[in-house]
C-alpha cells in the first residue's frame, strides 16, 4: 500500500484528483500484495436459494422465480449476463438451496443445501451445522475458481424471499429496529411493507437470534445463498483477492462474513449503494462507502459488475500513467 | 423512448429495478432514435487552452504545464489516456489555444485561436468574434469525428487557469455569488482560494458579463478551450449523438451551450459530481443529475470516460437482457 501511495504521488495529474480511484488502487495493492496491471480473470458468482418464509407472503413474485431466473442465468438473459459479458467477467452460477429440481446443465454448480429454508416464523431458517455447510460450500466454490484463474470476484444472489432474511440478519446485527432495515424487495407497496416488517419481526421474535454469534443468526434467520456469499468473501480474502460486494443480500453474507472474521472487512469493496432501504445501515456498520449510487436493487451481482469496471479502472490508472518525470510535466509549485 | 420504455417493463427483473440504468437507456435511445445495441465508436474530445489570468497567480501548476499535458496525452501517458483505452474509446486531442509553440504531430488536431485568452483582470478573454470561432470550430471538430464514425462523445478539457475562468462562468450564468461556486482547482490553501475568489470578482466587476448573453460571457470570462467544447455539444447534439459531460470546465462548457439552445439538455448526460465545488450548482442549474461521485477533480474527460462505461451498460441492459416470455420466468403477482 506504501509502495501504491508513493506511486500516485509521482502521476502526472494534481495529487488527489482522481479521489476515490486512487484509494481503491491503494487497497488492491495491499491486497494482492502488488501492484498489478488489471484483472486478467474476473468472476461474479451468483447464488441462488429459496426461502421458506415466503408461505407468508412477503414477496410479490412466486418462488418458481428463482429457479426460473436460475434457467435464465444458464441461457444468458439475465440482466447479470449482460452486465458480466460487458466487462469481462464470468458468471458462476450455484444453487444452494432452491425449492425446485433443476434440470442438471454443465453451467450450474449444484451445492443444495436443502430444498429452501424453512418459514423463518415458525421455526429457524435451517440447522447450524446446514448455516456452516453453507459457508464451507462458499468457500470451496471461490478456491475452486481461484484454480481456474481468478484476481477479482464479485458477489451476487437470487432467491425470493431474500431480503426478508437479509431484514432480519442486518437487524439482528446492527442492532436496528425492523422498520428501518426493511426495505421495498421487488416493490412492494405500503400495506404490503407493513405486513412484511411484522413478519420479520414475528420471526426474530420466535427465533431470538444471538447477536454476537453468526452461525446462529444465519441458522435462525438466515438463507443458503447469503451463508454461501459469505464463504466466497473468506475465501477470496484469505486467498487475497479482492471481493466487490453486490447490494443488501451480498451486505448481510457481509455483515455475517465480517462477524466471523473482522479482518475481511480490509478485503471487502461496496460497489454501490442499493435503494433497499437498510443497506445504507449495513455498509456504515461495515464501515464501508459504496462507489455507486444508481438507485438499482436488482441483485443478481449487477452492481458488484458496475463496482468492479470503477476498480479495474483504478487499478489501470495506477499501473499505466506517466508520472511527471517520465512525462517531463513540472510539478506544483508549492510541491 | 416510449418503445425504450415499454421494452424495459417486459424484461426479466422486477419494474425499475436497474434504477438509472434503465433512465439513461431510454435517454439514449430518445437520442437515437432508436434503440441500439452498444456503442461501435466512442471518443473522448479533449480541448486544451491557456488562460491569461494565470498572470494574476491563481494556480498551482505553472503555464508550461498545459502544452506539457498535450504532450503527455498524446503519448498516452495521461489518465484519459489510460482511461479511455480501458472503455475502448480513441482520445481526440486538440489545441484550442495553448500559449506554447507545440511541435505539429499526426495525433494533435491544432486549432489555436490564439496563444491563450488574455488576463481578464484587465480586458476580455477574447473577442466575441474569437467565442464564436472557437464554438465553430468545436462544432466542426466534432463533425470531422462524426465522419470517422461516433456513437457517443465525452467531453475533456485542459487548461491551467480553467477553473478561474469556469467559476466565472458559472457565477455569471447561474447568479450564484463567486464564493459559492469557486474551488479548490488543483488544491489551492484557503488563503489562496480567498485570493482566487477576489480575482475572479475582479474580472466579473471589470468585464460586467451579460448573463441573458453566451457568447458575451464566453468572450468576457471563459476559455478556447470552453467554447470549443461548448461547439463539440452543440454538434454532437445535432446529430443525435449522446454528450457525456465531464466535470466542472466541461460543466461551464455546457451552461454556454445550452444558453444557446435549451432544447441540448436532453443530449447531455452528466458523468460524474466533481470535487470542485461549484459544480453542483452548474449541474443543479442545467437539470442534470451526476452519474458517479468518486471525488474526481482531474478534467481531461476522466469522468465522461467512466460515466460512457455505465452509460453504454445501460444500453446493452435494454438491448441484450430477456423478456419474461423469451425466458419464461413468470411476472409480478401484482401485474
Amino acid at each position: 500500500m506504501e509502495a501504491a501511495r508513493a506511486r500516485q504521488s509521482e502521476l502526472t495529474k494534481p495529487e488527489g484528483s482522481l479521489g476515490r480511484l486512487e484509494e481503491l488502487s491503494i487497497q488492491v495493492a495491499g491486497i494482492e500484495g502488488q501492484i498489478i496491471a488489471g484483472f486478467e480473470h474476473k468472476a461474479i458468482i451468483t447464488m441462488a436459494a429459496d426461502h421458506g418464509v415466503v408461505k407468508e407472503g412477503v414477496t410479490l413474485y412466486p418462488q418458481e422465480v428463482t429457479a426460473q431466473m436460475v434457467a435464465n442465468f444458464l441461457n444468458g438473459g439475465a440482466g447479470i449476463n449482460v452486465l458480466a459479458s460487458f466487462i469481462g467477467a464470468r458468471v458462476v452460477v450455484v444453487d444452494m438451496g432452491t425449492a425446485s429440481d433443476i434440470p442438471p446443465n454443465s453451467g450450474l454448480i449444484c451445492r443444495k443445501i436443502a430444498r429452501g429454508t424453512k418459514n423463518m416464523t415458525e421455526q429457524a431458517a435451517m440447522t447450524p451445522s446446514q448455516a456452516v455447510e453453507a459457508i464451507e460450500e462458499g468457500i470451496e466454490i471461490v478456491e475452486d475458481e481461484i484454480s481456474r484463474g481468478l484476481d477479482i470476484v464479485g458477489t451476487g444472489d437470487m432467491g425470493i424471499g431474500n431480503t426478508t432474511a437479509s431484514s432480519a440478519i442486518c437487524a439482528t446485527i446492527t442492532g436496528e429496529s425492523v422498520k428501518k432495515v426493511a426495505g421495498r424487495g421487488e416493490g412492494l407497496g405500503n400495506e404490503q411493507m407493513d405486513y412484511k416488517i411484522k413478519i420479520i419481526e414475528k420471526a426474530l421474535e420466535f427465533n431470538k437470534p444471538d447477536s454476537q454469534n453468526a452461525i446462529d443468526v444465519l441458522a435462525k434467520v438466515g438463507g443458503f445463498e447469503i451463508g454461501g456469499l459469505a464463504g466466497v468473501m473468506l475465501g477470496a480474502a484469505a486467498h487475497h483477492i479482492p471481493v466487490v460486494v453486490d447490494g443488501f443480500i451480498s451486505g448481510a453474507a457481509a455483515l455475517i462474513a465480517a462477524e466471523l472474521s473482522p479482518e475481511l472487512k480490509h478485503y471487502l469493496i461496496a460497489a454501490h449503494l442499493s435503494a433497499e432501504r437498510g443497506h445504507k445501515i449495513l455498509l456504515q456498520y461495515l464501515g464501508l462507502t459504496p462507489l455507486l449510487e444508481l438507485d438499482m436493487r436488482l441483485g443478481e451481482g449487477t452492481g458488484a459488475a458496475l463496482g468492479m469496471v470503477i476498480v479495474e479502472a483504478a487499478v489501470k490508472t495506477l499501473a499505466e500513467m506517466a508520472t511527471f518525470d517520465e512525462a517531463g510535466v513540472s510539478q506544483s509549485l508549492s510541491s
